[in-house]
């Protein structure tokens, strides 16, 4: 997922609902069905963290080109084995999806959300090698497993795996009929989801569920709270180019820098699109027609959010980003709901000429800005593009390539959903604080269930706690030393505790 | 020398000043002489090859800190060996220059000006190794010599060296006392050569000379002709960086791309703060009190631009430029006057956040661009570069930091000189065409010893045939198969014959 650890950190502090008791019984499961499936979890314990390893050692990472076809074949075979009837690796122009049901003859059906593929990595930085997934003790943490996807997602997934195989362990058929989706793509921006998930048959199973849940072990290390966001803005990847060629001005190549005096220049003219794209200060979109779309938090929302920041510790959150200052010197609460409120046009990196240490005197023939949009609703990314094709075009950019590389709308669910309301009985049962957040910054392909045609509630879900998303040193825990964090084999029960919510939640 | 190989090639084609006869006898050396020497230079011949591959087999690079303190030693011994009576190195904050005197008891002196590093290379894109220095034909031009430094400037350095040597050989006397000074840091842009140059006693030496030259080999292979150019453009290098470190805002590394939300971004900040510094289309210099120190070209200047574009072909110089359309579609005499006449803000490279291929979702902590500006005469490296300042504080960029990696001021030197009627005169003895130029677009460190305190008459100079600068298979004509271009033997007899000039001119 595309999702900031500092804000899974800050944001996972104790908020607007406050759980009980732990591990309660009660909706659905009986106390002696709950002992048993508790016995098979720690029976499979050692089989499960095996499971995992495994995974991790089979890294697919789309933008190398690596692990497929063993990716999508090792996701099929997982399902298979934990109880899926049917599993199919579903085709798409990109890397493939594995489509999965496991029909319990429940009445309803939960969707489950997988990525298979994880972020690249340089092993050079690890402490311990990325695709080891070493058992380690972690001082304060307990026993992690330490590796690359650890956490983003195979840990979490791994966990809910868990909870599959326990409950087939114990003998128990689940409470709820499953549609698992997964893709391979994730990491750059799945641009290749929507076309997996229209797939008729998957269209039509994913259909019938309740709503879709990713699995995530995001529990704060501090409390032992999750956040169960609402929704997350969208993300749309790009890069702007301008170059000669295309331009028909300046240099097909890059020439000698002297030649500036009577040659147009790519890069300058890179800098001329896009200072018109936010403000001078860079901080507000200035494309034609997008603040236009952008739809007001609702009062809920800002109360959601003011609780949040009441409850965190901006000193911490500046440390940690490394900032000493928020945008024209805002408040903590002013910062936290603009992280949620705006859309944003980021350069994530610039690309031209020479590049090594020193000066070379060159006029490079091309130039590119690699760009990221975060949208809000009622941005879409098909109209933000256009949008974006527009007001450059209209300012006489038309030679600037748009070359979009991936992303996503925004995707929002409503507190209401009986897929929130089971997850926030879930955390109440498992006695771990949930705080509501109405929208985070960082952005994930929920809108792909949440938007048009399905319209399904959409979201993050799961206990447990790692770290290291796209850093050194991912990790994940197995066995937790901290009293507020469940390991894994706790955070798989707690995933069965809320299949047994979902059935009970009208 | 910071030289566009476009230009060279172009600037010399048959222009203002005709040549009349090959080797005519005359001014200084009888014929008798004359023929003395060519034997020399002619039994010399291979041990002058050699010694060329010698050095260039010695690389010694600034940038990489290659070659030291082996290349000024070398250079030392060049000086020594070629009948300097004198020669020590002088140390700089950077690397050390070579000073080395000739008193021949005579009445005139001349400085000559080496430069001993080479610029960097990357042998996989050589068809022979950048340093074997081998021998090779090549079709069209004859035996060259291909290696780093062939022709920038090993080889026409050579070329003089053979000259000193063969005037030993032949037992006769120099007509003009010798003062050479060679820097080692000329393709960083001689950020350390001022330092040098005026230490008392090489200012001193220096100051009793007619003016300096640097050998040059770039006789055009479609006529034969040389460009005697009277000036060129000042050249200063430096980066533009922004970094939330220096700025107090934004991050100190790399962040997740959400907090673009309500973090600054120093990449955006670059921008906006490069959108100052030139016009909309990237192509006039708007920094504060640059154009007022402009200096227009003169009525002769554009004369003899005119002469140059009247006898030099467009469509090869887009061509060879991978050019279409000149700035504002101007035509081919306005575009060399622009080349002469306006001072420049390029953009050599960008460099912030992720650089690699696809996306990064990363808010950079750091943006660079890589900016050079060309300056013609009345500017100077340090106002310009005060101006610079001055206009980014003006507007609030105090924080953009100004790295200067090296450069210097516009050089100029006058038609009328003895220095450059000493070069026409033997041009005209060699019936080699030369042809005037009042300032190339490329630049070296020529107002060193044109500007204030020397102000002396500088220039290229010299005969043969090489390319390739700062390119692969960088190459220098040894034995000539083109009758319009001299092989190195002839090249160094020009040289001999040039001392002659300087002696006789008044």
């Amino acid at each position: 997922m595309d999702m900031n650890s500092g804000i899974k950190r800050r944001a996972m502090l104790k908020g607007a609902v406050a759980g009980t008791a732990l591990a309660a019984p009660g909706a659905g499961i009986a106390a002696d069905g709950m002992a048993k499936v508790k016995a098979a979890i720690a029976a499979n314990h050692d089989a499960a963290v095996a499971r995992l390893q495994e995974w991790i050692r089979l890294p697919s990472i789309a933008a190398e080109d690596r692990g497929y076809p063993e990716g999508p074949e090792h996701m099929q075979r997982l399902a298979l084995d934990a109880g899926f009837q049917h599993a199919e690796i579903i085709p798409s122009k990109g890397k493939p999806g594995v489509f999965a049901t496991l029909d319990a003859g429940a009445k309803k059906t939960l969707g489950i959300y997988f990525m298979y593929d994880v972020k690249q990595f340089d092993p050079s930085e690890w402490e311990h090698p990325p695709l080891a997934a070493k058992l380690v003790d972690k001082p304060g943490f307990g026993k992690v497993i330490v590796g690359r996807g650890a956490v983003n997602q195979k840990g979490p997934q791994a966990t809910f795996l868990a909870a599959l195989h326990a409950m087939k362990a114990a003998g128990r058929t689940l409470p709820v009929n499953l549609v698992l989706i997964a893709e391979g793509e994730e990491e750059i921006a799945s641009p290749n989801f929507h076309e997996i998930v229209t797939v008729p048959k998957v269209a039509a199973a994913l259909k019938k569920t309740v709503g879709v849940i990713i699995p995530t072990g995001w529990q704060s290390p501090a409390t032992g709270g999750v956040t169960l966001a609402l929704g997350a803005k969208g993300a749309v990847e790009f890069e702007l180019t301008v170059s000669g060629e295309k331009w028909g001005r300046g240099p097909r190549g890059d020439i000698h820098s002297s030649e500036k005096a009577r040659v147009d220049s790519p890069p300058w003219r890179l800098v001329a699109a896009l200072s018109t794209l936010v403000s001078k200060d860079g901080n507000t979109v200035t494309i034609d027609g997008i603040q236009e779309q952008v739809a007001p938090l609702t009062a809920r929302q800002k109360q959601l959010i003011a609780m949040t920041a009441a409850n965190t510790s901006e000193a911490d959150a500046k440390k940690a980003l490394g900032v000493e200052r928020w945008i024209d010197d805002m408040s903590w609460e002013e910062s936290m709901i603009r992280l949620a409120q705006v859309p944003t046009v980021n350069i994530q990196g610039l690309v031209s000429g020479y590049m090594g240490p020193g000066g070379k005197t060159v006029l490079p023939g091309r130039a590119t800005a690699k760009i990221e949009m975060r949208l809000v609703p009622d941005l879409t990314k098909e109209d933000t593009l256009a949008k974006l094709r527009a007001h450059l075009d209209k300012r006489g950019f038309s030679d600037v390539e748009i070359n979009v590389t991936g992303g996503y709308g925004p995707t929002q669910t409503d507190e209401g959903s009986a897929l929130i309301r089971a997850e926030l009985a879930t955390c109440e049962r498992m006695g771990v604080k949930a705080t509501l957040h109405p929208r985070l910054a960082g952005s994930w392909p929920g809108v792909i269930f949440t938007g048009p045609p399905l319209n399904l509630p959409a979201g993050q879900f799961g206990f447990g706690h790692g770290s290291g998303a796209h850093a050194p040193n991912e990790y994940f825990v197995i066995e937790s030393s901290n009293p507020k964090v469940l390991g894994m084999d706790d955070a798989a029960y707690g995933f069965v505790d809320f299949l047994y919510q979902v059935a009970a939640t009208g």
